[in-house]
């Protein structure tokens, strides 16, 4: 078991099969030393465990949940890619779409669920950049959408 | 004639000259060998093809053929960059924006339009990584607006 | 006193120090050659200058201005990142998400207030691809949130 792993298996966490694209793209790209992970979806089980708008039919600790579910599954991606987690040399950057009821902007708040598991398991190498923006709609009416790029060795 | 030239005829696909940007930013830039392309919108002969809320003002099937306009003027302007599009070595990333109606949650259908147009035209190196969100408004109107992200030899 | 910041001094702007995050991440990461700069808001002296819906709340001139001051944000952090603006080779790509009221549709226009920024300050580096999109909702309801990718020499 390697280190990253071994960190995940101390949080309890399983990571989960790699969710397959909902339609005709990749999962992720490697260009360069650059990781791209497709937008993710708090999918779990093969379904969404959180729909609807946050703020309105969910609130931000729910948000802030899926957002961490989300992040589980772009580890779960990288994973796929890399073969090894501990060929992670820094999460870059991280987009989060969050599916916001009118008047909802703590996108920030809800956002954390993902940096902050990824700071969990990657430690400083889990720290990145980040824009959160909060949208009227996302695919299947998830509750939040997070997008991942990651430096690796190659 | 290059191979990807070839194979837009074969699919009887004209490039358009590259739509101007609508502001004061560049179509594109590279950087290393990543070529980024900015936000293109249904642009044809000049004016927009489709505008207004997908789910609303138009359907998914139109939305999704607004979206392979889009990504043929992203083609035309990865031309524009490199001379010939046989440069383009993947397509490694494409975040699209659907103007959606309320309700509407079939973003990827809709940017399924852009994603089988690059599948198309460049096989596996026009399969990418991507995010597809719904937002409430879009420049002019539009429909869709999608940016890209090329590798591209140098 | 380096170039850029002569620039800046002829221009009349004095960079503030770099806003710290609102959550858990951090404000800039450099991957290779590559600068991400954090999603910026409008804020100056510890404050967001601008909240609310351009179209409704301000108007696009506004709008403009609070771009403008997004801008000069992200120059405070890559001021922090690379110690000297000099380091800047090109501004590559820039992302900017407007706080739109419902039938708002000139988003070029407002974050045109950081693009002829940029251009102002860096030249020819300055000069960017963009995608501008609205959105719904924004963090602590900000008029504009803008994120930036720089290439830089290292």
């Amino acid at each position: 078991m390697n280190n990253v792993e071994q960190r995940l298996y101390q949080l309890g966490i399983t990571l989960p099969a790699a969710p397959a694209p909902i339609a005709a793209y990749r999962p992720w790209v490697i260009a360069g030393d650059l990781l791209f992970i497709s937008g993710q979806l708090p999918m779990a089980d093969g379904s969404l465990r959180f729909t609807g708008k946050v703020g309105r039919d969910i609130d931000a600790d729910q948000g802030k949940e899926a957002a961490r579910i989300s992040a589980i599954n772009g580890l779960a991606q990288a994973k796929a890619a890399l073969g090894s987690l501990d060929r992670i040399i820094q999460c870059v950057k991280l987009t989060g779409f969050v599916n916001s009821a009118s008047g909802f902007t703590a996108q920030p708040a809800v956002l954390n669920g993902a940096s902050e598991l990824l700071a969990d398991v990657l430690g400083e190498a889990g720290r990145h950049a980040r824009a959160a923006v909060g949208v009227s709609e996302l695919p299947l009416d998830a509750a939040v959408e997070i997008e991942f790029i990651f430096q690796v060795s190659v």
